[in-house]
């Protein structure tokens, strides 16, 4: 069976043992791999009502199948674990080299529960793991870090995942970060610092088996030629996800933390305006789209911030919520958090909400440490990431994410926490797009746009059909249709960019996978929709088991109740019961309880019969 | 010939047009190579009055003829070129990989001359010279610009030599740094900066031609073996250059802008202090020493802080000068230093002296930006290093040196600054070690203690003798002894530490290059004392050249005219008159003018006849 090291890593760091175990036959046939893998794992590994922040939890690294081979846009690693911040289920995916050392280390994917006496990383070359020393590493940024393992390694092509501060200290929101690149969002970065664990360094020279070599050769020319034929192709390529024009010309780029849907002076940060930032193009493990930039402050306020990236979420996390349009504070806001460990969606949202209190009163600068926080005003945003990192001042409180803050808060703070189970909501009014709303509303991780991008309503993609932005008929199917198609791209595990694009779809999946591994089941494209549907309802499934329901899938209040006040979206609000009952009825869930019924699970092979 | 590639690379950054051309064998007869190839090209090349900052001067990097080879200790490179702090002749030295990489890429010798329109980085393949953009690098630290250079060049191999912000903006001691190891006196950063020159980035994979090669091996193994016999091989291979409890207990530890010789709590900054910091060793390339560490601030005000490093120069500079016992601080500010491109002893020192200055009145908080300098308060110091590097408030001053700076302040401000012929005084009161001190007096770039170490006055060492240090009869020759021996160890690379340790002599020293080379001259142990005298009245020769003599063999008033106050040097005044005479007299150079004579220049070859 080819795509596949078959082989899975089992460390427990309280015990310092290891060991290596292959992968069930019947799981890769019903999960495949990547997403599917990680989510059966989680779910079976862990119980109800573990602590996210102890011993009992676990991080489990995947890598997909298609990792580390030929195949376009398959350099994406995951990591699944019971989030810090929502209490529930989560997956979060980064990009770079990582997934592919994986396989060339012989992995598929690398299990960590316990908890270290003290800060170690893991040294994973090939067979040999090594609990090391991480003391010394304990408070460093994520680029030292990974320079000072390699040195101490003395082998420049180790790859590493890593924290930072905000890791150690436990943050909320902290990510976990390789190569530059952040599997950013809830808490993953946590989760291994309660663990104590820094870093996870890997290295390899294995070669990842494919089944069908001719076939495989011909299903990758196969996706790069559906790729260049794809209208967006081109401009993604050069530009990066540069996309703030689109969603202001909508007038869904959320403002002022989500009362208004259009940034003034919004050019400032178009597609056009970071072309004049960009240093160079950069990539992932084989990805033709090479989107990642590294950008530089050339000029302004920030000038000499540099980053990789800013990606369009970072740009309007430090934009949108601030009501501030520099490119500057986003390189050196996207900079600071790649170094410190944070999620720049959540650190963003989270400012942005901070801002909203100062303005309403509910929050002083005896909380902020002396900082006015006033829309338009971009000097105290390096300062609160730091805060943030550190625990310190108002930073303490945001760093449990705004959920949990306003509830610390009070005096109706809850009001001004725009977040869904949990997560802060990323850069699209759900007031602008349906579909897309929804899939916020019902992602199983919290409000994730990647879990299913609605292409067809923010870039008018026709597949299936061209639809209507604002309108609520048909949307819960649409909904699911997106949130299904990820669940199985991301079995490859493929990146969800392409995918949002419509760049993709099952027919090409099927070739790439089939030819890679030969299993004769993902010959057939019509599969994956069930095996994306499968994964979609065991992640449900985990957050049942976890007590969440239809009382969680629940929008901010101001998302429903307040209409657009102006621009492209004016007057609109977010029909939530309407839409959400036609998804749960497009599911095959409860329309009472939100939870999948038995004759769906039974259907999906998920239920003990 | 071995140990030569023969080649040296001449690049003109204002055309864009480089060529390579042999070496002449005279000249490596006469000065064998590394610092003999420096200083003779840079003598050739140059005429007396450069503007150093002009695009006339030239930067010549040089790798010896063992640098690359398996001979111990020599993986230095050499950076030569008439400075922007001293206004006469200069060789800084830094370590790591540098060197040994020029030497695979086949190239003994890269002379850069002529400045280049916009910011450039070389990048040098072994036969491939390519000019690349750098204005995307420019205003960045020395690590990030060796992550972001091998990324751009896709390969983690490349050895970078590069200047940071602080050369960028001409502070006047700059350095140039590679692997995190500086050549960071006398301001080879700012010539770099002058020329917009970022870094030069070098890749090779050629081997470096050994004449004989089982002479070769058994020469090192004698090397290694003179090595390990020597009573101080062990301590320093384990804790470094670790010395401060060496020169405080002998009351030359200079303390409050050289007014004292002992530091309050100096126990706090011992070796075994630094051994509760140290992360790990590391070394150079082909190096059994290893001496280098990664030290960290594990507790105290600075934790967290990290350096490779701090070296004895490094712990002084930032205690000494403005009587403090910190060692995080040492550890932040020897990052810092590293990061923004600065020299740390001149650095260190030019802050002492502000320190004395805001004592006595001369400067005020409106010269410093609002910062109080107080004698035992750390708390200024890191601000002071950004402020020199981006020459901002009193940085701006005390970027040009102390001596240019006091010159601007007047008032008397000269009395405070601690210099000889503009280069800031490194870690020793010359009072306690007479030696010692002429050495700082007439080396040929300034106050430089590797130039000649006393290693008889400060460690003991009785090569050639015993000495009392505080005696001034013999120091003349004293003096001379240790000069011309680093100028031959340095025709190596030789590193200075072994060779201030004495640890290493003129018959390891034969038998090595002898055997490299081939060479029929290099046999005679005796024969390295001649080129060695050589060099350095070359050396000389270029200052002369520019106008230097007598006048500027002047110590510090302070030094000459105030007894130590108190501690194991109480008492003492550094003889400058007597000691001078002798010097001269030992050196055959005029007493009146401190020229070499004809006769002397004859006797070494350096006279037209």
């Amino acid at each position: 069976m080819g795509g596949y090291m078959n082989r899975i890593l089992r460390v427990n760091l309280s015990t310092r043992e290891y060991s290596v175990e292959p992968i069930a036959e019947a799981l890769i046939k019903n999960f495949i791999g990547g997403r599917g893998l990680g989510a059966k794992m989680l779910y079976d590994d862990l119980s109800a009502g573990v602590d996210p922040l102890s011993p009992e939890n676990e991080i489990i690294f995947v890598a997909g199948p298609l990792a580390g081979t030929a195949a376009q846009s398959f350099g994406r690693w995951s990591i699944f674990f019971k989030s810090p911040l929502t209490g529930g289920y989560f997956q979060s995916t980064g990009g770079g080299f990582f997934a592919s050392e994986m396989k060339f280390a012989g992995y598929d994917a690398i299990v960590v529960t316990g908890k270290a006496d003290k800060p170690v990383y893991l040294w994973i070359n090939e067979e040999k793991v090594e609990f090391r020393d991480a003391s010394y590493l304990w408070g460093f940024t994520n680029e030292e870090t990974h320079v000072l393992i390699r040195e101490e390694l003395n082998d420049p092509f180790v790859r590493i995942a890593s924290i930072g501060p905000a890791g150690e200290n436990l943050v909320r929101f902290a990510g976990v970060f390789s190569d530059r690149h952040a599997a950013g969002r809830g808490g993953g970065g946590a989760v291994m610092g309660s663990k104590n664990l820094k870093a996870i360094a890997i290295r390899g020279r294995k070669t990842v088996p494919i089944a069908m070599p001719e076939a495989f050769q011909e299903a990758i020319k196969f996706e790069i030629a559906t790729y260049r034929a794809h209208p967006a192709f081109e401009s993604f390529s050069r530009t990066g996800t540069q996309i703030a024009e689109f969603t202001n010309l909508l007038g869904m780029f959320p403002t002022r933390n989500f009362r208004e849907g259009v940034l003034p002076n919004w050019e400032a940060i178009q597609g056009s305006e970071f072309d004049k930032l960009r240093v160079r193009k950069t990539g992932c493990h084989n990805c033709v789209i090479h989107c990642v930039n590294i950008s530089k402050a050339y000029h302004g306020p920030f000038k000499g911030a540099w980053s990789e990236g800013p990606e369009y979420e970072t740009i309007w996390a430090f934009t949108g919520p601030i009501v501030v349009s520099e490119p500057g504070l986003t390189i050196a806001a996207d900079r600071l958090c790649d170094e410190l460990g944070l999620d720049t969606i959540s650190t963003g949202q989270a400012i942005g909400f901070a801002y909203e209190l100062f303005e309403k009163g509910l929050i002083t600068t005896q909380d902020t440490g002396g900082l006015e926080l006033r829309y338009g005003d971009f000097k105290p945003v390096l300062q609160l990431i730091r805060q943030i990192a550190y625990k310190e001042q108002l930073g303490a409180l945001l760093s449990e994410g705004v959920r949990e803050a306003a509830r610390r808060i009070g005096r109706g703070a809850e009001h001004y926490a725009i977040h869904v189970k949990g997560l802060e909501l990323p850069a699209y009014d759900p007031r602008g797009a349906k579909a897309h709303g929804l899939n916020l509303l019902t992602a199983n991780i919290g409000a994730d746009h990647n879990y299913g991008y609605s292409g067809q309503e923010i870039f008018g993609a026709p597949i299936p059909k061209e639809v209507d932005r604002f309108e609520v008929q048909g949307k819960g199917e649409l909904a699911k249709f997106n949130q299904d198609m990820v669940a199985f791209l991301e079995t490859g595990i493929m990146c969800t960019f392409p995918a949002s694009m419509m760049m993709v779809n099952e027919e090409v999946y099927s070739k790439l996978i089939y030819a890679a591994t030969g299993v004769e089941e993902f010959k057939d494209p019509a599969y994956m929709w069930i095996v994306g549907e499968r994964i979609y309802n065991l992640e449900r499934m985990f957050n049942v088991r976890e007590g969440f329901g239809k009382k969680d899938d629940v929008m901010p209040q101001r998302i429903v109740t307040e209409p657009m006040p102006d621009g492209p979206s004016k007057g609109q609000v977010f029909e939530q019961d309407e839409l959400l009952r036609q998804y749960y009825a497009a599911r095959g869930w409860d329309l009472e309880t939100g939870i999948p019924t038995l004759e769906k699970l039974r259907e999906l092979g998920l239920a003990q019969r």
